[in-house]
């Protein structure tokens, strides 16, 4: 049997399906490869079937040979040839030169990500709609949960739950005023996964990577109307065993241990204290190292209570920052002060909420990204449109489906330019000063400068802090509008040039010498 | 002899004139009225004139009675009446509720400063036209330099020097790398004071008094050609001394330590160690207890080296913050952490300029004065707009003249929309969470809230954070085009209402109930 590299290979067994097989029974199995030896634990998927699942990053003949306390499953073997990996498959994305991201072979990544957090879970007809709109647009990655979701204007029920069981309420937060939820007050029984929800789940996960995105999953969340958000630690570490035995064979899989997982804490729904076993276990459980990060609510630089201070994103097994701010000139600190890539997931959604965090303008959305990514940091979008008094259209960074806001194709517009002139990544041109310096990315190869000049209007500018020596050629960009324009005569460290005085202009550089 | 409350009580005395008077001969003298005692330095004016001057504030009989090495000004006697204050005369204005001002009388006072840094050492017609300037805008705060500046745009050397002596360089950054400057180099008595230089001064400080501005007078400064900034502890002592002499009995008068006093340790002309020496001087040698502050460059929470933090403004002589910062979401936290008045003296001026700290548009300029003021802190205004190639046109932040820009005029309309709805000050509303929530004002009465919603473009609002049971009527703000519309209907703490999805408005409510 053959399993290209960085693919999944899937061991089927057939095991008892009596008793509770979720708790009953333990199975896991070492992978060889020449000096590799992995564990890695199986998982049960309902009906008396059994998988292990893995995603072989190295070329040749692998061995598999499973241990179990069922002799069913016990010493049970099997071989594979890995490949070499093919056409798109790039492998997984990892961190790079400390500061940003590629895949595994070395294949440029910038991550582009938009927020559908429940879009998984909507009619067939919304998914179908979402797979298609992000086709259609260059975000190679997505913000979605796991558990279902509920929060204003996400209120419905989904079809399936995780759990075996049913609801006891159907509507509002689930409060049980405890961090452990009693499961007769919640209806469902956290020992017995619904491995048909799971299924579902993969299945978008797949399309997802046929996409070239990536899924950053959201593990636990505070918008709960089940109690999966007060499971306390022994349930917590059964999902998360099952979850990640589940999807860490997925290439494109991110883990995100939360969303805001400091309102969870607020909410009493899971202190504060719960994160470091939560993150620890995803890391020694995955096999395979896949990202890994954790995403607040308060925003630290406003708050003098610590406990609205952001998770220590200097532990080691997390791989990145992925914050909620839109302190976006913050970005050379907390590259500095971490060492990690910084990535905005949450810096204000385009739309017309209610709520600060969703009622920015396509105009401010595009702008943190430029701000973001030409300090070298990364930014996610999202659109909270609704249509008041009919709220029940679905909202993109709730449900997916069709985007109607304007920040998108800007987006669009700057991946591509990017991507147009070699910024295999950004590496970030550190202009000494205060914060209302240009935010200036300059291509690894440093053929090309990208400076983005925001609402900084000046009639005559000169950039002082190209290398002394070196001629460009420039052109004006409308970030708005979208239009590149050449720019007369050539730029160099120390000459003035004129560009009109308007705000959002970005200007793109080429060396000539 | 009578003199008014907070106004100029002055003795002159005749004394020596040989030798070198400014350091030769001590003279102070202690005022007297009931239980108060007050020591008080005098100085010398030239032509053998010696002045004590000093600014009463307890209403009824003072004694004056000399002290000094110099027999003829030992033990002089004299006599005055403080009557009560008259017509515009509030006193000085002093830190009131801990986090804001008033005038010493108790009169309302929000600083709505505005900066022409040198505008007292310009052409006469030039200082005509900032007066005039003045008079017919709202500002009541203008930071000023007490030393001649030498910076970009600014390189025509004064009339007239502070100290005794001739330029030895007539361009260019004085650079003697050295904190203490080698007084040949300089070509500057250091030790003889220019009485004409502060007479002119003066002259502009009672100008500005009977405008009803403050006067925010800048000690030290680094735009120095001259040597003024490198001249050690003795002779800033001195300065210092003689300075406060002067001025401390003028009731418009403000101390600010030194503009951008980081940069001066950067620049090598004065270390950072000095400052705490310089402030204490001014706070013990000033008997009227002035407001005292010191302004930075840099702005703190985007640096980690810690050469780069603000000064300690916890200490107990600085009564307020003065700092250059747009980090403008960041007052609730500071007046939180300090306890004193906020005010952002430079926080990007309006301009065209090629440097980010001068090239913000009008509307930037506005925004950032409504988000300041509307969470309790003070904004002051500055305009940098150049006419390139012929750049020797008056710029109002250093030479001032006239306003060109757009960003006064509505400064002007809010500084009458807050007195025209009783905000005597501003009362910030504790909205919790992250600082894209809205900046929103009450007035101390609680008859009226003004919020303002900067970029945040909702539909439809929902003002949570009302007191509830609370009805209002709502005016929406159109803060760029000034215009004040009433919306339909009645607001409280739980209705939707509809606004036009656009930036820049605000919201006005008056209490009904």
């Amino acid at each position: 049997m053959n399993c290209e590299r960085w693919q999944m290979y899937e061991l089927v067994l057939d095991g008892p399906s009596n008793g509770n097989p979720f708790t009953d029974v333990e199975l896991t199995a070492i992978f060889k490869c020449r000096n590799e030896s992995v564990s890695v634990r199986g998982f049960y998927n309902g009906k008396g079937k059994y998988k292990v699942r893995y995603m072989p990053e190295i070329v040749g003949e692998w061995t598999v040979t499973t241990s179990s306390n069922v002799a069913v499953l016990n010493d049970c073997k099997a071989t594979f040839t890995c490949t070499v990996a093919q056409g798109d498959n790039h492998g997984p994305v990892r961190v790079a030169g400390q500061t940003h991201f590629s895949f595994a072979d070395g294949t440029s990544y910038l991550p582009f990500g938009t927020t559908a957090y429940a879009w998984a879970f909507q009619e067939e007809t919304t998914q179908k709609q979402t797979l298609d709109t992000l086709q259609k647009n260059e975000f190679n990655k997505i913000r979605m949960t796991v558990f279902p979701k509920y929060y204003s204007y996400n209120t419905r029920e989904p079809k399936q739950y995780p759990y075996v069981g049913h609801p006891t309420q159907t509507t509002g937060v689930f409060n049980d005023n405890s961090w452990q939820v009693d499961p007769k007050k919640s209806g469902f029984d956290f020992a017995k996964f619904n491995p048909v929800y799971f299924d579902k789940l993969e299945k978008r996960i797949r399309d997802l990577d046929k996409l070239g995105i990536q899924a950053d999953l959201i593990l636990f969340h505070p918008y709960d109307s089940w109690g999966f958000a007060r499971m306390g630690k022994q349930f917590d570490k059964l999902y998360i065993q099952y979850i990640v035995a589940r999807l860490a064979s997925f290439k494109n899989v991110w883990w995100s241990l939360a969303n805001e997982y400091d309102l969870m804490a607020e909410n009493g729904q899971k202190p504060l204290t719960a994160w470091d076993f939560i993150g620890q276990t995803v890391h020694q459980e995955d096999p395979s190292g896949h990202l890994l990060s954790i995403h607040n609510f308060y925003d630290p630089p406003v708050h003098k209570d610590t406990t609205k201070n952001w998770f220590d994103y200097t532990k080691p097994w997390i791989t990145h920052l992925s914050i909620q701010s839109d302190n976006v000139f913050f970005v050379p600190k907390w590259l500095d002060d971490y060492r990690k890539p910084v990535v905005f997931d949450e810096c204000r959604y385009e739309g017309n909420l209610e709520f600060g965090w969703g009622d920015n303008s396509a105009l401010g959305m595009m702008d943190s990204v430029y701000r973001i990514v030409l300090r070298g940091g990364y930014a996610t979008h999202g659109e909270t449109y609704i249509d008041r008094p009919n709220t029940d259209r679905p909202i993109w960074w709730a449900h997916g489906g069709v985007l109607r806001g304007e920040s998108y194709k800007r987006i669009n517009f700057l991946t591509r330019l990017l991507a147009d002139n070699d910024f295999d990544y950004v590496e970030p041109l550190a202009v000494q000063g205060p914060h209302w310096e240009l935010a200036v990315g300059v291509a690894p190869n440093q053929q090309h400068v990208l400076a983005y000049l925001g609402d900084n209007q000046p009639e005559f500018e000169i950039f002082d802090f190209l290398p002394s020596g070196v001629t460009y050629t420039a052109e004006l960009i409308d970030t708005w509008n979208m239009i590149i324009e050449k720019l007369d005569g050539k730029i160099t460290a120390n000459n003035y040039f004129h560009i009109p005085r308007k705000p959002y202009q970005a200007v793109l550089l080429t060396r000539i010498n």
